[in-house]
Order: structure tokens, then sequence, then C-alpha cells
């Protein structure tokens, strides 16, 4: 049996409004560098692409992002930047790239990465996609499963059998997605200690996946049916056709779910690999080098008695004086002033800009 | 006897750091506005025109400000705004500015008003100036004493004898000039009752005045015994060979304080006048209107839970997600963000960027 030749499929579709004012409808958070001179997008291409070479990986992004991802990724294929018509979360989204992978290759084994996540360690990653792929291949739908290191409530878990049910390898059953707990439940679940942060990264065989979309999901798969072969001329054309009459929902309510109460999944799990979503600008700060009054300060910058600051400057002089735990993001045309804590509060700053119309800061 | 026709003399040389970074070299406090369309150097004018003509108005600034000042008070003859060759503090400046006048008006009567404070009930304060010009005219120096509303340490007192020895009609005599005080000292200024600000707001005549520093400061007296008179084509080269050779100190030191010890100086209350002189952005908050959270917001702005928060836009939007207490001066090529109540420090940032060569924001 040859060892699988594994595709890569990265999602940079996001808006990552959280970032405001760095992140922009243009610019969002993938496409950002946050932690290095490389943008989060470039740096998920480059933790694959010792084991998946440019010419077997894709990305999904919108309409407005393809330019900007071809450009910050010129080693991968023109035609493998690929953008959704319309946003349909990404249960139809992972299905049309299942279906246009299986035109070229009818058993490819994928692996699912978002574009926006950051990995500090990347070849403990890397030695974790092995027994993903060899799951995958083995026909199993398998899911990266991170060790929880807080009970946090902002994010999905994986369930795992009690440790006398876990098969060895490093690969276990799932026996259940379970939506964001609330804060007791989510101390429970860090507790007994089977429970894993669900990262949103996915390996399946492309015909796998297709049968479990025909199951789950009939009606998004006898749409998808109706796509060419991608290297056929008329596939763009279906695809911006049937595409909008798919469900708008996830892949993870609509089919890992269904399939883990199936026995179909399998989760591998991460403990040690440096993981973050870097879900808001409070977790960037956290993985940044601070001074010795915890202050992290990207900026042509002067302060004063300011202690446990973030400041994202853009040129400008700021001068912090007396200040304690906040983030300020400046940017040309717009000003960011937060408690760092509610950081993840950011993107109700974008919806009410949003609602007044100011469509030019977003 | 007539009725005095006063002159006014305006203060308008200071830098006003503390108002970095709207406040520059070239656009000091007093040039700013704060609490409406019209600057404080405008304001001090406006609130003094009802009773000084502007042809009686005389302007005593820095070099670089001449221009701005005429500028700003087109209504006060080119010739009456001076600059100083050099800043020597009060003492030298109002001796050059009596031995000026006394060359026009031999006994000519004149106020003092420095050009960055404010007065909420300019018309409360003109009812003052009658007494205080009239005690003036009579031989005594005068000043214009505020009654304190806190014990503030900043602010150096005038002390009044005991109720029973206080004269009547408004003006009382000044026992002593008391430098700032420790904190205690100021509650027990403020509790006693008969210790009033001082806010360096002086009345007398240029005659008895240069009397005065002829005793108290000899040396600067026979430095500015050497000026021409003020029409003579030689006055503005004498003005700048000599005028840099005179003692450095205010005039509270080197001749109020000593005049009251021979008691040559009295006090006018001033109870209810709306003083300020904007120590702070602080200061300015205080007298601003605020919204239901206590902001004051001057700025295209979007808050979210931001709650005593002051921000001094200048078109970008600024976003408050959180916070408190905050003071935000957004400006072209600088940002301040400080604890609101440690805006008086605001200095000190403008020191360290002179020790780093950053004149370009100064």
């Amino acid at each position: 049996m040859p060892a699988p030749r594994p595709y890569g499929l990265i999602l940079a579709g996001g808006r990552g409004t959280r970032f405001w004012p760095r992140s922009r409808t243009k610019t969002p958070k993938q496409l950002l560098p946050f932690l290095g001179s490389r943008s989060l997008l470039q740096e998920t291409f480059d933790r694959l692409r010792p084991v998946i070479p440019p010419e077997r990986i894709w990305v999904l992004t919108n309409d407005h992002l393809v330019d900007a991802v071809r450009k910050q990724l010129p080693e991968v294929p023109k035609r493998q930047v690929v953008a959704e018509p319309v946003q349909r979360n990404t249960a139809p989204c992972l299905g049309a790239a299942a279906s246009a992978l299986q035109s070229i290759d009818p058993e490819a084994i994928v692996g699912v990465f978002p574009a926006d996540h950051h990995i500090a360690k990347a070849s403990r990653f890397r030695a974790l996609l092995k027994p993903a792929f060899a799951a995958a291949k083995a026909g199993k739908l398998v899911t990266l499963a991170i060790e929880p290191r807080w009970p946090e409530t902002g994010y999905g878990y994986l369930e795992f059998p009690k440790n006398s049910e876990r098969s060895g390898g490093g690969v276990w059953p799932v026996t259940r997605f379970r939506e964001k707990p609330d804060a007791a439940t989510a101390r429970r679940f860090v507790k007994a200690g089977r429970f894993y942060w669900n990262a949103g990264m996915f390996f399946w065989r492309v015909d796998v996946f297709l049968d479990a979309i025909r199951r789950y999901l009939p009606r998004t798969a006898s749409i998808l049916a109706y796509l060419p072969p991608f290297d056929h001329k008329r596939f763009d054309i279906a695809f911006r056709e049937c595409y909008p009459a798919c469900e708008n929902i996830s892949v993870d309510f609509a089919i890992m779910e269904k399939a883990a109460a199936d026995d179909q999944v399998v989760g591998v799990p991460a403990s040690d690999i440096g993981w973050s979503d870097l879900g808001s600008w409070n977790a960037v700060y956290e993985l940044l080098r601070r001074d010795r009054s915890g202050n992290a300060i990207r900026s042509t910058d002067l302060t004063i008695e300011a202690k446990g600051c973030y400041v994202e400057g853009s040129g400008r002089m700021v001068a912090l004086l007396g200040v304690d735990d906040l983030v300020v993001v400046d940017t040309p045309d717009a000003l960011l002033v937060a408690r760092r804590d509610m950081a993840q509060k950011v993107g109700e700053l974008v919806k009410a800009l949003e609602q007044r119309g100011r469509s030019d800061l977003l």
C-alpha cells in the first residue's frame, strides 16, 4: 500500500472582524501577520509545505480575496485558489471541494485547515498528520482534537470515551460533538479529561465525505451532483449557478455530529502543539514577548506608568500615561482603545459601524 | 477725579505642555479653543473688551508666536503684540511692560491677565475689575484672589487677615503669599477660610510697580532703566539687548511676597466667577457637557461600555470598548491615551520626547 499523497485544503474565507481596525473586508485576519512577517494564511501554508507540496494545496476563499490570496501564496497554482460564489458555511463548501477533488483523484485524501490559526510547534503538529491521514485513508472522518488548557466557553468540544475504551496508536473514537458549553459545563469537561477542543481541522477521503453528505445533507448532495469535473470548462459557471441553493450550515452540525453518533468519527489528540485560534487581540497579546511592565508594544511609542498594554501602531507616536491592560490599535483612519479582557467584543463595534453605514471603515 | 482708563496686559508666552499632543510649540494651549470656538487667548480678550478697548490691550508673547497672536486678535494694534526676546519669567516681563507703558502714559493703570485661563462668568469677573483698578489707582499692588473650592496643592495661596481686620468694599489686605502647600497644609488653608488661590491676575499703576522693582529687584530695575520710550525707534533693539541680562524670576517671588510684608498688597476676593486655570485635560473634561455614561467626546466616535472618558479627535474614527476614565487625544502625528486623573503628568511625556530629540512632535 503506497503512503497517502494527501491534499491540503485551506479555508481562507472568514472576515475576522474581532481584529478591527487592522482587519478589514479586503484584508481580513488571515491575510495579516500577527506573530512575525508572514500572514496567518502564509503561516498555514508554510506549516503544511514540508508534507504537502504546493501542487496539492487548495485554498477556498471569497471573490474579493482571490487576488490577495494568490499574491500571498504565489507557489500555489492559481486555479487552486477558488472563490465561493456566496458564503454557505463549511458543509457545502467542503462538499464542493470534495466533489472537485474527486474529479481529479477519485480517492483523494484531504486535510482541512483554517487559515487564521496559529500553531507554535509546527513539527509536532506535522507529526500528527501521519496518523490523521492514515485514519482518513481507512475510511474514517477524522478531526484534530486539542487538549484543553482552560475551560473555554467559546469553543465546541469533542467527547472521547472513558480511558479503557480508547484505542492505542494516537487515534481515538469520538463519541459526540458538544456545542459551546456554559462555564460550569466547560469546567466539568476540562476536569473529566476526555473532552477536547474542536479546532476545525478535519481529514477524510473525498469519497467517504461525499457519502456522508449524501446521508446527512441530501439536498446539498443533490445540488453538488450537478457539478461537472473540476477541469471541465463549465465547472465555474455550474458552481456559481448551483452553490447558492445549498444549505447554509457548518460541517460540525450537518455532518460530524451525526457521523459521530454513527461511530464514523475518530480524533487525533494533540497535546502540545501550541495551538491558538487567535480569537481576539488579547489572544495575540498572550503570545507576544512583553517588557517588564507587561507591555507588548509594536509602535513608535512612549509609555509612562503603563502596565499590561498591547499597542499595534501604524507609524504615529502612541503615548500611554498611567493606563493598565488596554489594547490600542492605531490605523490611518480608525483607532481602537479597548479593555484587553473585553477584546472579544470588538466584533460588536464592527456591527455598529455596519449599522451606521460606515462601510469605508469595514 | 476721572474714572481710570486702564490698560490690559495679556500674558501669552506659555507653552502649555500638559495639553500635548494638541498643544505644540507653535500652537500652545493659549492659542487653542477648548470650550467653544474661540481660543483661550481670544476668550481672555473677549472677556476684557467690554471694559478695556483693543487700543489699550497689550499682549506679551514669544517671538515664534507673535504672528499667530496678531492673527487671532486682529483688533489689537500690531505694535502692541510684543515678543520677549528670551523667557525671563514674569517679574522682568511685567517690569519691561510697565516701563514701555509709562513712556506712553506716566500714570497708566494696568491689569495683568494670563491668556490661558477660563472664566465661566465673565460679567461677574468684570464687576471685580472696578474695585481692583480703583485700589491700583490709589497706589496699591492688587491681586485677584480666588476663593478655594478644594484643597489644591498645585496653586499658591494668598493669606488674608482674620475677619475682624478685613476692610469693607471688597478689597482686603494681603498679609502673605504662600507657596504651593502640601496636602495637609492645603486642607488647613481651605478650612481656615482666609487663604485664597493666587490666580496670577494683578493690577497696579506702572509707576508704583516700577518703584517696587527698584526696591525689591534693583538689578532688573537698573537694566530696564536703559529702555528708551516705547515709540522710540531704538526701543526694539534696546529691549533685545538688555532684556536677557534681567533676573529670571516670577513676580510673585520677586515682588509680591516682599511687598505684602511691607503692607503694600491688597486682594480682591472672587467667589463665584467660575475660574479655572485649565491645568490639565482633566480640568477641561470637568467643564464639558457629558453624556449619561460620563463621556465627553469631541470626535467621530463609537463607544461600547465606556464610562467617564474624554476624547479629543481630529477626524478619525475613535472606538472605545469597555474602558473607564481615560483621556484620548488623537492628532495626525501623535496619540495620547492617559488615565484621566493622571493627566497633569502629560508634561512628563513632553520632556521625554525632548530627551529623545523628537522636536517634530513638540
